[in-house]
């Protein structure tokens, strides 16, 4: 059995493993066999491509080569026997392929899909191929057998309490980071609110992106549990707990694909929300013309398939259709999204007008699930909660628990300012190419990168006038940023 | 700008980069939007995965790492300097996602996509993302313009003849080495047939392979040309004159996927005649329970395809249906089918009789082809070109032209008899089982290997008669097979 060593070669997200091409008794043709394999250590095993070595300083003889993310995964010592034999594909990829035929697939069959998905049994190509199989057709049932094969893989949180509310938008729209302002407002109110967010994927900064320049957001489950029950709330990184593990391997394909079906968002967020432990939850879909949803039937379209999957998964689901026309508020990335969150909560006078009207707007919705509160008197009450200081207090209390950050993050110290090529209306603000910019300047890896919106749809423009601020902490990421903004700034005037 | 250094490691199929974690000045943010680059050499440019070194011996500051594959496809020097670059995803990814989507695309799109495979710009993951969303839905005209951009982006053979004929098998049945007897025998009569064949893929044994047993196979398109010229026909692996080079790369996803779509059947093959040069064709189509195509319907749905592709590629073709309920022949495995195809060329009289009668079927429908001979001759013809011993003569000229084979290929020197559990007749023999055990033995690579079968469909057995003998030149390979047929022997018996 070959002898573990550690190659210092990082092939992050695949896992290769590494053998001397000479001295192994291994024939060509076997090493064609074996270019997926299987190693198995004392309590763990990995799947790897297999790459050749043709250099004995890298590797020797009766040597395995793990690389670091390899090496990781499996999680055994340097010098420790394990076995290798060649990776039969996973059992499930029969039904990935009747999926591919264009079969409907069972309950148990999609639950074994996703069991060996979120045990790394398949290749990046074999999940794309799933996933655009499902793209083609999908049918309900299969959406919520999908739904709970992701919750059933992953870990659950469990809440002492019938009412576990949560809120949760569907993206695309940057800047839009109402979770930060809701939250206080609910938890002012005294609902229970454990919110777990995501880091971005594609956009420049997530919830838990932009939480944590204000409080740490890694908690464990149980560091959440003592914090909710003390503040009735947290502002999580949902990473940190595996919610949905399988989902994070599928969001790694859908990712460069663009595969963005209203099937698969369905199931990743309420697949999240059921192992979040969630009761009641208020889903936001904004439509515009850049927005991941671009007509009011589609939005009609998505509401009706999250409902159905929802009461399946006996989740109280409220869908609010919102304005996705432009990114809301003024600070894109995390330290200048942070900005605007504390400027509302604060009710400080330029404080983004959109983005607290929005934030209480879901902060009512879901301040209507509770029973106590006579019907439509949410948004009220959500209003109160914020002008009274009463969400600002509880946000502090929280960024206390959670532990507050101790870096003064302040906004990028590179800046360059995006101007009106000519005089007009801005008559419209592409989210796509706006979120883009701001990811090139940095964001959401380096905090203080992003954008400054300094107009916004409808306001009248002077040829020279700043449209938005780029902000960076690297010369090359402000030049990046830069570079796209003068090849398209994402506004469109109109004479 | 770095200067290259060869990696002497092997990720193929996939180019691989390498660069040093620390002291390039790259940030781990760069270096998340280099996980794909573009390197750009004096006069080619490849695209690579980028893995991190963290091991100064390996790789200096300055130095870009090309692994072997990588090195090979840029195919510059040591130390020479290149640019290196993000990746740009290929624009016509933007295609792709319109297919994932359910648009059908127009000609120039379908281009475009097959011109940036051909590149080698597709990563496995969206080669496999385009075949999954094509095996959804893909109209004729759509596999029209997929067949005609393989044929471009391909070089293509020229012949002096205005009627150059071949014929062609979908594949699936192990055995079914008629080529090799039909070739010749058209040969003999006169027709011009310059016959390329590929190289296994998923089977025991390519035509290639089982050529190359005899006779080099490896021919430049000039070599070709001059044996052509000489003797009206040629055997040799298509591989080496480049015509379908975007095929190459489809295959490559769609073996591991086992996507086999009629569509993606009917353009791979036409793709491949019409740059061959192929004027007139015979197609045939063997049904069967364990075949590729497994009823009468769906031969007629894939012929109907053929023809409508082949018509608008001004090809004159011939479709047969023919049985492919069991393995053709008795051997399966390059030398084991060398021999019956040599059995029946010199009328030996235990040369296996199925596959003399489907190569004179097929070889009489191709000399039907021929104006001069008067309609539906063609079958008394080939047969008297095979009976006379002008086939024959004609085999020993063209292996004599192509370079007869030195080395004189045996049955592997391990053996292995399977045997039946019980008595009864043989009512099924499993094609692909069959194909897995030739396989395993070490076919095709290792020449000798494959599978003799003793019984045939329909003959009776006792209990502990031979049913196949396993042949392998390695004890391993042996062993993998026997373990296999152990499993389950591909035979079903009844009682």
């Amino acid at each position: 059995m070959p002898k573990i060593r550690r190659i210092p070669i990082d092939t992050h997200p695949e896992n290769t493993a590494f053998l001397l091409r000479e001295g192994n008794g291994y024939s060509p043709e076997q090493f064609q066999a074996l270019k997926k394999i299987r190693i198995t250590g004392r309590c763990s095993e990995i799947l790897a491509t297999l790459a050749l070595v043709d250099d004995g300083n890298i590797l020797k003889p009766g040597e395995i080569g793990l690389g670091e993310q390899a090496f990781r995964r499996l999680g055994q010592e340097e010098g420790e026997e394990v076995e290798i034999a060649q990776a039969r594909p996973p059992a499930s990829l029969e039904y990935v392929r009747r999926k591919i035929d264009g079969d409907t697939l069972g309950d148990s069959e999609i639950s074994a899909i996703i069991r060996d998905i979120s045990r790394h049994l398949y290749s990046p190509m074999e999940i794309g191929a799933f996933l655009v199989a499902c793209a083609g057709f999908m049918s309900t049932p299969e959406t919520l057998a999908m739904t709970r094969a992701m919750v059933d893989v992953g870990s659950r949180l469990k809440w002492d309490s019938p009412l576990v509310v949560d809120k949760h938008c569907i993206g695309g729209i940057p800047g839009n980071r109402t979770s930060m302002i809701v939250v206080p407002i609910v938890a002012a109110h005294g609902l229970l609110i454990p919110k777990t967010s995501s880091r971005a994927i594609t956009s420049p900064s997530g919830t838990a992106d932009t939480m944590e320049v204000l409080a740490n957001v890694d908690l464990t489950g149980e560091e959440m549990s003592t914090i909710v029950a003390q503040e009735r709330a947290v502002l999580a990184w949902g990473g940190r707990v595996n919610l949905s593990p399988a989902d994070d391997v599928l969001i790694s394909v859908e990712r460069p694909l663009r595969i963005d079906t209203y099937e698969q968002m369905v199931a990743s967020i309420l697949s999240k929300k059921a192992a979040a432990g969630s009761t009641h939850l208020v889903i936001d879909i904004p439509v515009g013309p850049t927005a991941k949803v671009r007509s009011q039937s589609d939005a009609v379209r998505l509401r009706k398939l999250f409902e159905y999957v929802a009461r399946h998964m006996n989740i109280v689901t409220d869908v609010v259709i919102t304005d996705g026309s432009q990114p809301v508020g003024r600070g894109i990335g995390p330290v200048l999204e942070a900005r605007d969150v504390m400027a509302v909560l604060r009710n400080e006078a330029d404080a983004p007008e959109d983005l607290r009207d929005h934030a209480l707007l879901l902060a009512g919705r879901v301040l209507d699930f509770d029973p106590a509160l006579e019907g439509g008197r949410g948004y009220a009450r959500a209003l109160e909660m914020l002008a009274s200081g009463a969400a600002l207090e509880a946000m502090e209390r929280l960024i206390e628990a959670q532990g507050r950050q101790t870096a003064n993050l302040q906004p990028g110290s590179h800046q360059f300012e995006v101007q009106a090529q000519r005089k007009g209306a801005v008559r419209a603000i592409d989210c796509h190419q706006i979120a883009r910019i701001a990811r090139l300047a940095g964001a959401p890896m380096d905090k203080g990168a992003g954008i400054d919106l300094v107009r916004k749809i409808g306001e009248q423009v002077r040829r020279g006038d700043t449209l938005y601020r780029i902000y960076a902490n690297t010369q090359t990421g402000l030049g990046f940023a830069r570079e796209l903004a003068e090849e398209d700034s994402g506004y469109e005037l109109q004479a």
